[in-house]
């Protein structure tokens, strides 16, 4: 089974890297942009079977995938793939 | 409104940050773990009342955000938010 991560950064830390993303925008005219946050992704693959894999999913995220003081994960689990 | 989008490099594609994260996870004792792949997560904040904002979204993708040659892309947008 596949686990789909999007890591983000917490509302009120500054996210720079989304400023620059965002003027970038505005150069190329989309100008109908307001904000821009920029995060991570991750496609976890689950052995099939495996106990517990949401519990095991948000372990991976709080040691290694995200930083839990600054930024916020959420997960799908998509039970089919494989 | 805002999009949620997902950039993901294609299936084909080696990610060796993958691996390197895929890696870590069996050090840390994640051993249910098959693959990983990494990409990147951008939200992205448009005015309310944008005109096809799924086209902008999707043109933004194409010339920016990622990079088609090796690079897919995913987005939801969600119309309540802001």
């Amino acid at each position: 089974m596949r686990a789909k991560i999007a890591i983000t950064i917490k509302p009120d830390v500054l996210d720079p890297q989304g400023k620059a993303v965002l003027h970038a925008l505005h150069d190329l005219g989309f100008s109908a942009v307001a904000d821009v946050r920029v995060g991570k992704y991750f496609e976890v693959e689950l052995e099939a079977g495996t106990a517990e894999p949401e519990a095991a999913i948000a372990q991976m995220c709080e040691k290694l995938l995200a930083n839990p003081v600054v930024e916020s994960y959420h997960f799908t689990l998509d039970e089919g793939a494989r």
